[in-house]
């Protein structure tokens, strides 16, 4: 990471959260990061534990420092606009080096030299303080609580479908799986008036879909070559083979899950049916605003449990158990 | 197949290529075919061997009868249609069963009861006659050759690639693979303004891209992740893992090559570039006739050899020597 001076002012360090050897802990004595050109210091309200925070810990990345990369805090410094603070802000997680090609495409998150706020060479939430560059930081309304705020990054992953493929308002489509980014993904994709269907297993999550009016089905409920569009949000590698076998001829199978290994592809089934599968990660984070500040998403039902940070092991358990919505983390105390 | 009674008035039979067990062999003695209602019987006048026909009598896919699916023919009878005895046409390949949700909803091509000419279930191409449904036959304008109509069906399947994506004028495009498909995908992508380059192996597949002004590359001039679009007309299984390399992140790579076997797919890679696979198989037909009609490609150019029918077996030992264009077999003697 770059080498950041420890603030002069702060010279007592911060609470973090620290991720080595496929373990976390609670560390009272981190240097405040200084924010570079360009950059804010972000204090932190409170940040969401998401899928690829349990895969970090688990080793799928290599990541040492501190995770997190759900967030809502409070610009507290901001050196070169110094009128930005006091702002609530939540923030793009991707920075890119602002020169590459993929940069200067306005596709700094696909930037090879690119950083990601607690994910690949750059520390994130979990702690007292973060920075990020300005530019990544949004300024969150007063209407819109921090519980609601803190999910804009993971609804802009959601939207990020939107982004890449038409969804036609008479598509059939299926999500599978009905998790953390299933529900997020199903509540952006009812918005096109499509005939949506959520392939959901426990009841809690049943019962989210059931509230936001989503049409939800049980696994072996899903009728083969039916949909013109399968989002697979299982986190499993069975999922992608339900969505082949539910996606109709010509159809699109939308990869929105984590994969862990390989997978045998029977690419010339793919070109007989011709099917097109679509890789799709972060996505945009002003319309995921827009969403919430209207009223036509509501993340914050899916928060089921509440954790400070000196409790994060439990917090991080809690959220891998199976069925377990969002665990949110306070770092306030 | 449906059950067709012999043609009353054609008791000797008809000259056919017949394949059984790996194996090609001429026969005299085929019953010539009576159209089914709708259907029209036609006079095979020359058929084109594709990649697809080398590839069935390797038992790529199983299917034991007359091969054959590019050709130009006349119709000879058309109960149904009498008026259009005596036109020249060119066939649609795919029948369906005109009464699933695949066929009411346009996608005949994707009918799980579907027959295809010389692939699936109904006899082909290489036979003095063949039946096909009057609507799959589209009449050929007077000016446009045999050796250029019987390129229509190939052609088509290159225009596919436009029917399922958006090629920017502004994007950088790579076909790999310079063969009978990749030359006529080449001649179709160039007329979008799009930057194209062609990665050819062979210097005739290299100079008949410089007669069309189309720019050629050596493969390992490939640069890497630079490409928005990459189609795969490769024919191998490795073309795969260029393409994959040769795309950059959020770009499509497009399969219109035939793979024998699953492939290895790192799915998760797909997903952190979010990179769009589109299977892609067979096109429209007319639109294909018309560039051919307007002088915008010209497919006759890749005919390099021409072999009667009794000379099948050495017609397809040329074909499927490396980097060998196109060879037409005439019906007619």
């Amino acid at each position: 990471m770059a080498a950041r001076r420890i603030l002069k002012n702060r010279m007592i360090g911060m609470r973090a959260i620290w991720l080595e050897n496929n373990a976390l802990s609670l560390r009272s004595d981190v240097p405040v990061p200084e924010p570079l050109a360009g950059e804010a210091l972000v204090k932190v309200r409170s940040a969401g534990i998401c899928a690829t925070d349990l895969e970090l810990v688990k080793g799928y990345y290599p990541f040492t420092g501190i995770p997190g990369h759900e967030f809502v805090g409070e610009i507290v410094q901001a050196p070169d606009r110094p009128e930005r603070v006091g702002e609530r802000v939540v923030g793009e997680i991707n920075v890119g080096c602002g020169s590459c090609v993929s940069c200067l495409a306005g596709r700094s998150n696909h930037c090879e030299q690119r950083t990601v706020l607690g994910i690949l060479n750059r520390h994130g939430a979990f702690a007292e303080y973060l920075c990020l560059p300005m530019k990544n930081l949004i300024s969150i309304p007063e209407d819109v609580p921090d519980d609601a705020a803190v999910f804009v990054e993971p609804l802009a992953a959601a939207l990020e479908i939107q982004q890449q493929i038409k969804i036609l308002p008479t598509d059939r489509v299926l999500v599978l799986g009905a998790g953390r980014l299933g529900q997020l993904i199903a509540q952006t994709l009812v918005l096109t008036g499509c005939d949506l269907q959520v392939a959901a297993r426990y009841n809690n999550q049943r019962e989210l879909l059931a509230a936001c009016n989503i049409n939800w089905i049980a696994e072996n409920a899903i009728a083969a070559q039916s949909y013109e569009v399968v989002v697979d949000a299982t986190g499993s590698e069975k999922g992608f083979a339900t969505a082949r076998s539910a996606v109709r001829p010509r159809g699109t199978v939308v990869l929105k899950s984590t994969y862990r290994s390989h997978i045998q592809l029977n690419i010339s089934s793919l070109i007989v049916d011709e099917i097109t599968l679509v890789g799709s990660r972060c996505g945009p984070f002003a319309p995921a605003l827009r969403l919430i500040e209207k009223g036509l998403v509501d993340p914050a039902i899916l928060i089921e449990a509440r954790y400070f940070l000196k409790n994060i092991r439990s917090a991080f358990e809690r959220a891998a158990q199976a069925g377990v919505l969002k665990v949110i983390v306070h770092i306030g105390e």
